[in-house]
């Protein structure tokens, strides 16, 4: 059956246009999941050719606003950040919410604690941010593929992927670095990581950063503006520093690819000794308008 | 300046949404070309992150309906085969027109002619195809990228893109070849190749082909759907067979990226001993709105 839904791309981690990261959201909300297959969805993820289509559904509990089902043009994914924050733009836009302050996103991965500030920044928690250690012989490889040395040990951060965070000597050094791709790839491929979040911190800043996402074995070699990525960064960074009170992380990235995203970042100190982790852009709207499919 | 235009993006070479290939047409004839700077044109079409993202302006010459601009996530191109088809597809729809049986394309390559049947299917007549030989050391390393035998002597096939034609035994063994892409890029560059056209026929039909557009160098490994490949395995053909009359060639691609790609070829013989190049397909309008850029 042909179906006309609405549809919006989003430019997210950005207030101008064409300088983020985007992301396709169809409003399927006003139709029942049944109608569409995930062979439907896939169809389009892979279609679109960006690296997530997202697609919004009636929230099967009425704890949440809405339900999330994230593709990339290979698969569907538990959870993405850059995808999150673009479809609650977007459904913020379907459903003529302008006073919104919070929203809960059912989503595969669980659900995700969504926050709106009052200057339009959306954000929200991750709900997984786990360090691993990494074998020396990897992080040898790895050394080897960016050429660049590391400031302090890597890490593997799970946090719906499985980033290994790499810490440049500056943002200049991890802004300049051109890795050697195909090797990258060989080393993630053989330990099972989803790729490389690369960062430099700025000179004389408190916490800000350069980063860059590379994940060659995905055919993205290089991601503009990474979510998931920022969150990786913040949790390591904490592992390393053990911050004992809530730390402002603020993050561009997107240079090298002609982008400028900027990421608003925060581990949040609970009060119980714990840390929340948390990713903050700008969204706007380019392109809306309505999808047949 | 933020202007909001009309924008589609069509799906080429298909009249089942998300089987083709698709194109991003924005809607530049209602304002003057100097408000939109290259760069700006430039970061459109790398932000869509499809093969080739169009613009449609007014035409500068009466001879023509409009003009065409067509761009890569990262250059400016000449002309393109699909990106042309779906942006006739645009016009007429941005245009109102439901009668137009013929139309002119200007473009950085000149004029282009296109024809509308009947029943809906848009044509392009190749401004150029040039059948150029190649080394045999470069066919030895296609061969062994391609780990397939040629049916006769790969040539180049100058249509805009350089495509090196490759003719395999039959459209299976086109269809299942998993060519070594890293060795493919790397004789692509050593010889200034687009890329490879890989081509097998059906057994039984006449003139019926799977056909497959390899470009690893240009971050595209495979190509769904491709106009001037299909203009430039024609082109090849001609020159192998030496048809004495006009012959249509139907082209299938895309099975391998889940894409149910049609081309139909005419070499069309025009009476003076000389032959046109013609590349027909349908197209479908998929997302239908606007842009604000």
């Amino acid at each position: 059956m042909a179906l006309k839904l609405p549809f919006l791309q989003v430019d997210v981690f950005t207030s101008s246009p064409f300088k983020g990261n985007p992301v396709a959201v169809v409003n399927c909300m006003g139709i029942d999941e049944s109608l569409v297959s995930d062979q439907q969805l896939q169809a389009i993820a892979n279609w679109t050719n960006l690296s997530e289509t997202t697609f919004l559904f009636k929230a099967t509990t009425d704890r949440c606003d809405y339900k999330l089902r994230i593709f990339t043009p290979t698969m569907e994914l538990p959870f993405a950040g850059h995808p999150t924050i673009g479809s609650c733009k977007a459904f913020l836009q379907f459903t003529g919410q302008k006073n919104a302050k919070s929203l809960m996103q059912e989503c595969q991965l669980g659900i995700v604690s969504l926050t709106i500030s009052d200057e339009g920044k959306i954000s929200f928690k991750a709900e997984r941010a786990d360090v691993e250690e990494i074998p020396q012989d990897a992080i040898d490889e790895y050394r080897k593929s960016l050429q660049i040395d590391c400031l302090a040990a890597p890490k593997l951060l799970q946090v719906g992927p499985a980033w290994v965070v790499y810490l440049a000597a500056d943002a200049e050094s991890c802004y300049n670095a051109n890795p050697d791709f195909a090797q990258m790839a060989a080393t993630n491929t053989r330990y099972g990581h989803s790729g490389i979040i690369l960062a430099g911190k700025k000179p004389g800043s408190s916490q800000d950063y350069e980063m860059r996402a590379f994940a060659p074995t995905d055919c993205v070699l290089e991601d503009p503006v990474c979510g998931s990525g920022s969150i990786a960064l913040i949790r390591y960074l904490q592992d390393l520093h053990r911050f004992s009170e809530t730390t402002n992380v603020s993050i561009t990235q997107g240079g090298r690819l002609k982008r400028q995203g900027q990421i608003f970042c925060q581990i949040k100190a609970n009060g119980d000794g714990k840390f929340s982790y948390i990713s903050e852009g700008n969204a706007i709207i380019v392109i809306e308008g309505s999808i047949n499919i």
